[in-house]
């Protein structure tokens, strides 16, 4: 095999780690750590040979005990084929790995769930599915990050059906939870309940259609979606089978056309585009608005002009208020299916999840500048994590 | 999707951590953590979104810098079918997880290489093949481990052959470091070279090939091969092509029949089957035998029967001399291939890792009780690592 010399020099890379995002990042952000000593021998006869046999032995009867005397039970696997990463689209697995540690090393920080990064070199369907299922043994549960759409629906359904374990793709449930829950305390701001809310909501993507599906179940009064050709609607050309099924249950006003046309008189604007909205068309919505301008680094409508026309603005960013992200969502609803051992994430689990959420911001605390809690706000993890292991016996999900 | 409830009781699993193995494995031994602060917003922004996407974009753009911003380039894959799993067989990759933590926490302990166990649920050589290529990018080193053979020779020479970062089936290789050094130690004990010595081998699974097709590597006098059925010899019938192949490599004087028979006047026993050697057939051999007896839990012959005879015995245990163990070995070279980021691992790399560990017992030490040193001599991995990345560099496999 042809040795590619890297073409990285040495002060190529001293150039590079200039910046302080580089200098962070080098080496990489994690490592594997024992919990366990191994001073001697009497410690390796204990932790491997020979002691590690009757372990073996013993999963080997009872496959159950896998989960008490491996790690594989407080384990994540976080899996991308780096199709739709951040902003930055198809850049591939190598390059989605810098995302991928982040998130497993959130997985640790917010909630004492071991996550390890998996980057796959595939991106059919077939291929992504039947790769997790091979080193689902590994695993506790698989977070599915950044597979763009809508592959990420079928991959998700497909392996939710196949594993027993918990799945959940961050891009969309983790955002749809940290949304409602903003949406719900928005709407008790301003004395509302969410069947009185008509919402349109920017972007038909994983997480735009998984956001517009959280608030139809919630009982959102209506919902609008628009993707790059425009409005969702019963009839339209071209959907693909997710788009179709959100155009049989969404827009009940049966509206065409552009987002703009939408907005006139909404209460809600959901924004997970990447795109932009006019001035013009959020100050036509209706009284009390609530702008959820989520897009990365950009909003699709800046916070500050928002403002002059809503009552309740929230981006993704975190040098505005009411920061949605996904990092108020993932750790604790993993740390709480792990806990009890759930076989699987029920909706009704992310919907506890997300008034737990909800519920950090007292009536007191509440204002339009904090409808969400901050991600290093400590009650979170604690209240997501008891809402989804509460849920998950509800449904008769936890195995313990 | 049924929920099936664990059916090990609170009272059973009290019971079984009365042994200090399993109360040792209770939860797992390993753990991932972050390398990196996340104390505040501030740290979230660099190590998460949004620094992290320049990150990404500069990978994306030169895929070789993901050595240099990620943990890649120090982590390796312990990947496992659990077909072979220690002398317990084929037992699943559930069970065969306590043994690849195991593996992984010694390669953190004794090099500082990260390491993630991977138990894949697939035994087919196309599948196990097809997952390892897909896992790939996520990795800088894939450690193949208890992978029955046949399979494991063509599995480990497909993925050598398509993949650029080095590969190693360390029940094969480590195995045969290890002995090639113990070997040459009791060579120069007892005033021969590895050209004088006629070796048998009992085995040939992974380990039997392996160490056969280094000590012919070597220069050993001559080799025979054994067999469940016997020495493996040129026109037996039945024979798989990695034992014809080894049938036309070895047993030059055309030995047939029991391995007994071979033994007569033998020099070197190498044991790695699981089965018994008798006394009488070690007594047989010719002076200053060396008996390796590698079995574990129970050596081929006991250490202190083949004592009686032989000039230098070794076993796999620890609780006797001269322990063969592939700790010796394994992690030492994967730090130093990675360390020079070398696309595989050759012939050469084995060999000096194997002289290196050999050199670590000086003519001073070198006794009979004292042929290879310790898992826990402090000088073993440095001098492991040293050799084998001077011989990457050498072999034009280093990319750094």
């Amino acid at each position: 095999m042809a040795v590619m010399p890297s073409s990285t020099s040495v002060q190529a890379l001293q150039a590079l780690d200039l910046d302080p995002a580089f200098a962070l990042h080098r080496g990489g952000k994690l490592e594997v750590r024992s919990t366990v000593p191994v001073r001697d021998a009497d410690d390796l006869a204990l932790a491997y040979t020979p002691g590690v046999a009757k372990v073996c032995s013993a999963i080997a009867d009872e496959p159950a005990l896998a989960n008490e005397y491996t790690w594989v039970s407080n384990v994540v696997a976080v899996v991308s084929d780096g199709t739709a990463v951040l902003g930055l689209g198809d850049i591939g697995p190598a390059a989605a790995m810098p995302v991928m540690e982040g998130k497993a090393l959130l997985f640790k920080e917010f909630a004492g769930v071991d996550a390890v990064p998996v980057c796959l070199d595939c991106t059919e369907v077939d291929a992504l599915v039947e790769t997790v299922v091979r080193l689902a043994p590994s695993f506790g549960g698989i977070n599915l990050e950044d597979i763009s759409a809508p592959r990420c629906f079928e991959v998700e359904d497909r392996l939710r059906e196949i594993l027993d374990i918990p799945v959940f793709h961050d891009d969309q449930h983790g955002t749809a939870i940290v949304v409602l829950a903003a949406l719900k305390n928005a709407a008790r701001l301003t004395g509302r309940s969410l069947g009185d809310l008509r919402a349109v909501v920017a972007g038909a993507g994983a997480s735009g259609v998984a956001v517009s599906r959280m608030l139809l179940n919630a009982g959102i009064g209506d919902i609008a979606v628009a993707d790059s050709k425009g409005l969702v609607h019963e009839g339209r050309e071209g959907l693909n089978p997710v788009k179709e099924a959100l155009a049989r249950d969404s827009n009940r006003a049966g509206l065409h056309g552009s987002i703009e046309r939408a907005l006139t008189g909404a209460d809600v604007f959901v924004g997970l585009s990447g795109s932009t909205v006019s001035e013009e068309a959020i100050a036509s919505m209706a009284g009390d608005s609530i702008v959820f301008a989520l897009s990365n680094p950009t909003p699709e409508v800046h916070p500050e002009v928002a403002r002059r026309y809503a009552r309740v603005v929230a981006t993704g960013r975190s040098d505005f208020p009411n920061q949605i992200n996904n990092v108020l969502a993932f750790p604790g609803v993993f740390r709480g299916a792990l806990d009890v051992r759930a076989t699987t994430i029920t909706e009704n689990m992310k919907v506890a999840a997300a008034e737990a959420l909800a519920g950090v911001v007292s009536d007191d605390d509440l204002s339009a500048e904090y409808v969400i809690p901050s991600p290093f706000d400590e009650r979170v993890a604690p209240a997501v994590v008891a809402a989804v292991s509460a849920q998950a016996r509800a449904d008769g999900v936890a195995r313990r």
